[in-house]
């Protein structure tokens, strides 16, 4: 048995799995992955500003291609894609299955997106999100808990924030998003009302993620405890983000050095971005961020994103199966 | 069906809830009307000091008399307790069901719990805090995510600490705690492996719990987003918690006020306090605390504990039920 939701439905896909857009990190060869296994993929074209360390057309017609003919999506970061029309223009050009808007206002595209006849999903932090999500349209509603690796927000968590977004989400389906990586978290879902689970960190953990090996072998080795939500990797990158969003990165150096201390580390832009720089070029992951969710604890190795994609979904159909009555834990 | 568990066995009860022992608010009649209604009921000894506006062992006494015979535990903040020694003894004399410790280290009173044949439940935040807890021979572990109301800690969310517990605690059954109060948050935490859920806010919302009206009322209306991890509620009452913990409450007039500005309400104390306290015995929820979880988006009404027990377990059921194969949201 395979576990059909309104999300498989709406997609076409076997499982109700999708690759979350990690910026730089879900290119075209792992969202291809992740699709091909029955998932969903989508490349994370992030800020589509070059100044970020990847992005721009050129880097997104590279995936775009590795992607093959893979149905996949293509997702940007709302607030810096509104600096870059092109990009979206490049994307929408390609008629992906679906396009993913997080972290801003998604009415200026939304139009357009839907229009085309591809799939609109939102990613939203809070309630307020999912309802201006829910007026534009989305066909899909990503509810992100603040357990989730990279941007976010700290208010609301996978849990909570699932329940009340399928409470109000009427038809449209909702995919959980934060700390979610293995099958007991998929079943967990579904009991909640969501239609599906959206995964990140544990596809960057594959060897078809972008990313140095340094990055993924430390997301093998760190644990959800030493993850923090922080805004200094913004600072020090130059990166303009709107009041409330945070990054959940492993802890190093760097962020030990400068959590807290948000306005000194301002005062030392130059000097430290120089510096950040140069260790981030050089791969060294005690200086540059390494992003990562509260759900480390269940990474403890690298694999195929295709065997993910089938280990999630075979163990939430087992889970689904014998916890359905009888004697449970 | 009923729905049964390590838990349910072990606690000799129909359905795998738990109440938590809210200091203050769960009172004898709450904790037998969730035992009776087939959940188990623990009273919150809190504090055991007076100074925290109820509590003692005058307090105690009349709270174990309103549990009549009704199979009920006994539950305390464990730093505090250690101070009143007294009131452990009180507890002990009267062979509860089972005890609860909570905040602090349990070792010292974990030998005389498990020797009289009195169940010990722990509660743990963090990784650090179950291995500690499973080493001084919890028989259940709670693993608290910081969704929860009241005292708790910020790091850990109930899904991705509960994942984890499970992974560490062998045959020890592990109850999820924090933001759930409805049968998809049960169904959802019995996926993720844990045997039942604790449940605090949501009970604190009926007849049988202590505290004003006017609280009971303001859980009915404020909504999850409005709520809010803070220490200045124990700063301007002179509780003196250890490190790394704080206490979600629903936001309001006062914690707006001092919140990110604790070293100032430190310096104005004497002032403040008295405020605080007036506040607080005329039952003014805009100054006075009220703690509450992030599940309040589900708290919609003020009804019977025994109701609100047999409608989540009944929800439970019909989900693992429904959702076991077939088509899903």
């Amino acid at each position: 048995m395979a576990i059909a939701t309104a999300l498989t439905r709406l997609l076409s896909i076997t499982h109700p799995i999708i690759l979350a857009p990690m910026g730089g990190i879900a290119g075209g060869r792992l969202a291809a992955a992740v699709s091909q296994a029955g998932g969903f993929g989508i490349i994370g074209g992030g800020y589509g500003n070059p100044k970020a360390g990847y992005g721009g057309k050129a880097w997104m017609e590279e995936q775009l291609r590795a992607a093959g003919n893979a149905q996949i999506g293509v997702g940007y970061i709302t607030w810096s894609l509104a600096l870059f029309p092109e990009l979206f223009d490049q994307a929408m050009e390609r008629s992906p299955k679906a396009f993913f808007l997080s972290f801003g206002d998604e009415k200026p595209f939304a139009t357009r997106v839907k229009a085309t006849g591809v799939t609109l999903i939102c990613q939203i932090q809070d309630i307020d999100g999912a309802k201006r999500a829910l007026d534009a349209g989305a066909d899909i509603i990503v509810a992100q808990g603040t357990e989730a690796g990279g941007h976010g927000k700290s208010g609301r968590t996978t849990l909570t924030l699932t329940l009340a977004v399928v409470d109000i989400a009427g038809a449209v389906p909702v995919v959980a998003a934060g700390g979610l990586s293995d099958g007991r978290g998929l079943a967990a879902a579904l009991m909640l009302g969501a239609s599906g689970i959206l995964v990140g960190t544990r596809f960057w953990a594959t060897p078809e993620a972008l990313g140095s090996d340094a990055a993924k072998r430390l997301l093998t080795e760190a644990r959800s405890d030493d993850t923090l939500r922080t805004r200094v990797f913004d600072i020090v990158r130059g990166l303009d983000w709107p009041e409330g969003y945070s990054g959940r990165a492993i802890a190093n150096d760097f962020s030990r050095n400068w959590h807290g201390h948000e306005s000194e580390l301002e005062r030392n832009l130059v000097r430290e971005a120089e510096a950040y720089w140069t260790a981030a070029r050089a791969g060294d992951t005690s200086k540059s961020v390494v992003f990562a969710g509260e759900g480390l604890d269940l990474i403890h190795d690298i694999k195929p994103a295709g065997d993910i994609v089938r280990m999630v979904a075979a163990e939430a159909e087992r889970l689904l199966k014998t916890r359905a009555g009888a004697d449970l834990n």
